[in-house]
């Protein structure tokens, strides 16, 4: 680099013209790199642009573009006579550090090892996802719980519902739409769950969610103060204390035995609770329902203490045979349930659709609390989605899948009989896409997860959804997205994977004891 | 209703065969509400399915369906001799409430006054939206701030887009997806904005979000504590200062000048801020560039203190002439920087789609953090987009859209220098779909923008966006959604209620001191 009165003679710039960057987007990062590293130090007056279109041999509009952006940028000022100056009071980023331009930021930051910004203590304890454990986003394998029958869900019929509603769509939907949902979905919602759920409520009552681990995050933030208990089923669904904790709240296990939540033990351990979060009608992970007399018992408690139950009903529509049970929101008079419902297994758990119904007497209030917000979740899809139900779409191919349901569950029951190597015992299963099997031998039930991942079979171990001391062992097989002919592979390749997990407990003595906290 | 020795003779049912609800519906309805009434007593025995269809005048099926639905939801219990009582153990909901069984939930909640259930304290006071402010949800009109010209998007070319993506939906796609988003959208974007914003990244640097808030959001609860103080703008977006209280942070208003965020108050004010929350390219609502002096400070104080910033670029890429300003993160070396994107102006709103790019060393704790979590959006709208992207439509849109803006910048310009009454001063617009003008005359921005929607025009006041002492009056427009011809009857019913609001201030004296904390 010469300058001579603080005037630079040549750039050192070189372009390269088969560069796939514009030879002006070369010249601006080039001057831009060695103003910042203090190459080109601040006043430093440049060559005028016709002396670096010759230079760099380019077109002179080619340098005035360059230059006028790094004007506007504020690396150069123009002066009279079409002179340009580096910025005279230019701040370098850091004097201590040898910059070098073009490396990309990536390689720089990794390598400066306990730099980078800090993070709240709860962000610093989070841990990579254990080895074994149901990841999201990899292609689901038998018998990840949750996915339903994607194989026949109709997606050439909901493809064209989707292609009508935004061949004919309104600026009005390419907008953002109404915070609480698309109106016409909402009210589709409020007839749909009233005929099969016994859900009561008008359409105001209806809001709609980007699924259910939303609707939990809105709800438990309006509902909690910082410290707040809240009652969630022990075992039960991670998603519940999750949200809880982000909540500010405080996860209290209450235990889940043949008829539901305990709610006797609930009062005897939170009186005080401010919310319980219960899946009544089809319980995660065990599938037991709520008898009557609890759902009256937690209800009146409710009501007496002003506490929230939010009605978890994820799966229930998919009651195998018979009528689907009502849900508890159809048995509530004091306005204590706030419902949840989602669009993850009915329809398909990309679409990120769900929704709550809450008491009247809240609809103000998340009224006023969305008002500021944009839509929940993408008009022209729930648009599609109100015209799927609206058209009765829905409601047949929810019919279909409860067939499909009640054919894959009995196939999975036989196949786990036939080759479960005598030492699981299925629970009942009239509902929904899972099905939790005790493990009767003393096996670490995340043993034989682990060893049936390394087979390919992709089962939960029923230990992870305890959250307090009791750890029963189990399998929780989903069932939804398997066809018959598959169970019987997958059952085999887990029936191999319990003997190697037996095999592996003969060997490092005394086994895992079943049951004890871990 | 007669009882003998436990047996009820008779239920006193009557169904309408005329209704759209099925006679077993009506059946279990009618016993489920006389259970809970009190009225048929626990234990009671009922007559036999044949005596009741006898007596109701129904097929002795429709009897057993609707009894086979109560047994399963625990009113009725069956014993042997085909024999069915009311279950014996059946509490009561509240013994001192008449029940009126069909009486909606609704109508009871809503006349019982105090009750309902607790909110969080934060909930409690929420307010419904003021009168005259913007509200979302209903239909946009000249000159509601944040809309893009949704006329002149390319519906037909998106329809299609999303229709081919849908018609061969795999079941990957169905499926809930990668949860930190859909894997060829992440590397369409990352190539979009290290062409067109000057951003450095890898793909895996780029999470998918349901568009800016919940990006604020996510980036928040992970950089704060309880209590954090975070930079906000004055006068800035009220989302940002909405996202801090949200996450349990304190908003910290720092002062904007013509040079943007004053970096030196905020050393001043809150050296030890945890986080600062900038739109460095276009602030708003003021429209300014943050200072490449600035930027280098701001960098500095981040990279020292470990502090993060979140540099919100929400509409810089419709710079009206020349070369976007680059992104703030393009010169951050040292990692502080997330950049937050929306595809809400650069699209429309209603898609809810938007992304973060994180520095290196944070991308394991956001994969982390979202690893329990569901796609961030739904994963076919995620997938159109990619190829929208990558077929270079995006671009295009991009291309024409500035054109567009600056034209109805242009428009809005002129009109409002033609109508503008003298009062209103616009500051230099040359970027998005914003303008901003201060008022001249000692008139409230807040009293002319009530005048203004009685006319039939939405306005936002500048003194709505400030934090701290300072108020200054001012009027922000936006233009991207009115078509140039609408303009001047815009700013001609502007120039009337700026008018109004002169005389109501001249009735009302003395009138409200203009830049004063209210």
């Amino acid at each position: 680099m010469k300058t001579s009165n603080g005037v630079a003679s040549s750039l050192l710039l070189r372009l390269d013209s088969r560069s796939h960057t514009p030879l002006h987007e070369q010249l601006f990062e080039g001057i831009r790199a060695r103003i910042l590293a203090g190459a080109l130090a601040p006043g430093l007056r440049l060559p005028s642009s016709r002396q670096l279109a010759t230079e760099l041999d380019v077109a002179r509009s080619t340098v005035l573009q360059a230059l006028d952006a790094l004007t506007a940028e504020g690396y150069l000022v123009a002066q009279a006579g079409s002179c340009t100056r580096v910025a005279p009071e230019l701040p370098i980023l850091s004097g201590d550090r040898s910059r070098e331009p073009g490396r990309p930021a990536a390689a720089r930051a990794s390598s400066s090892g306990e730099r980078g910004p800090r993070l709240a203590a709860s962000a610093r304890a989070l841990k990579p996802t254990p080895v074994g454990a149901p990841r999201l986003g990899a292609a689901p394998r038998a018998f990840r719980p949750g996915v339903p029958a994607l194989d026949l869900f109709p997606t050439a019929l909901w493809a064209r519902t989707v292609s009508r509603v935004h061949a004919r769509a309104s600026t009005g939907l390419l907008d953002g739409g109404d915070p609480s949902g698309h109106a016409p979905l909402r009210e589709a919602i409020a007839t749909h769950v009233s005929v099969s759920r016994g859900v009561r409520c008008s359409p105001a009552q209806v809001f709609i969610t980007a699924g259910t681990q939303q609707a939990f995050d809105e709800v438990l933030r309006l509902a909690l103060n910082r410290g707040d208990s809240v009652w969630v089923e022990d075992p039960g669904y991670p998603g519940a204390r999750r949200a809880v904790l982000a909540a500010g709240g405080r996860p209290v296990p209450i235990p889940v035995d043949g008829d539901g939540l305990d709610v006797g033990a609930g009062l005897a351990r939170a009186p005080r609770a401010r919310v319980a979060l219960v899946a009544p009608s089809h319980q995660y992970p065990l599938g037991v329902t709520l008898s009557l007399a609890r759902r009256m018992a937690l209800l009146r408690w409710a009501e007496r203490t002003r506490s929230l139950i939010i009605e978890d009903d994820y799966d229930s529509e998919f009651r195998h045979r018979g009528r689907p049970l009502t849900a508890l929101q159809g048995l509530d008079d004091a306005g204590c349930v706030v419902y949840v419902g989602t669009f993850s297994k009915s329809m398909f758990p990309g679409l990120r659709l769900g929704f709550l119904v809450v008491p009247p007497s809240l609809v103000d209030i998340f009224s006023a609390a969305r008002a500021a917000s944009p839509a929940p979740a993408s008009t022209l899809e729930q648009a599609a989605l109100a015209r799927f139900l609206a058209e009765g779409h829905f409601a047949r191919h929810l019919r279909r899948m409860r067939a499909a349901y009640r054919e894959r569950g009995e196939a999975l029951l036989d196949a786990l009989v036939a080759e479960g190597s005598g030492v699981l015992a299925p629970r009942p299963c009239d509902t929904g896409m899972q099905l939790c099997a005790s493990l009767a031998a003393p096996l670490s039930d995340l043993r034989v997860r682990d060893e049936a991942a390394r087979l390919g079979v992709e089962v939960a171990a029923l230990s992870d959804y305890f959250l307090g001391r009791r750890r029963d062992a189990g399998l929780v097989f989903g069932f939804g997205g398997v066809r018959p002919d598959d169970m019987r592979t997958g059952t085999r390749a887990l029936a191999r994977a319990i003997e190697a997990a037996r095999r592996r407990d003969l060997r490092t003595s005394p086994p895992h004891p079943r049951g004890l906290p871990r």
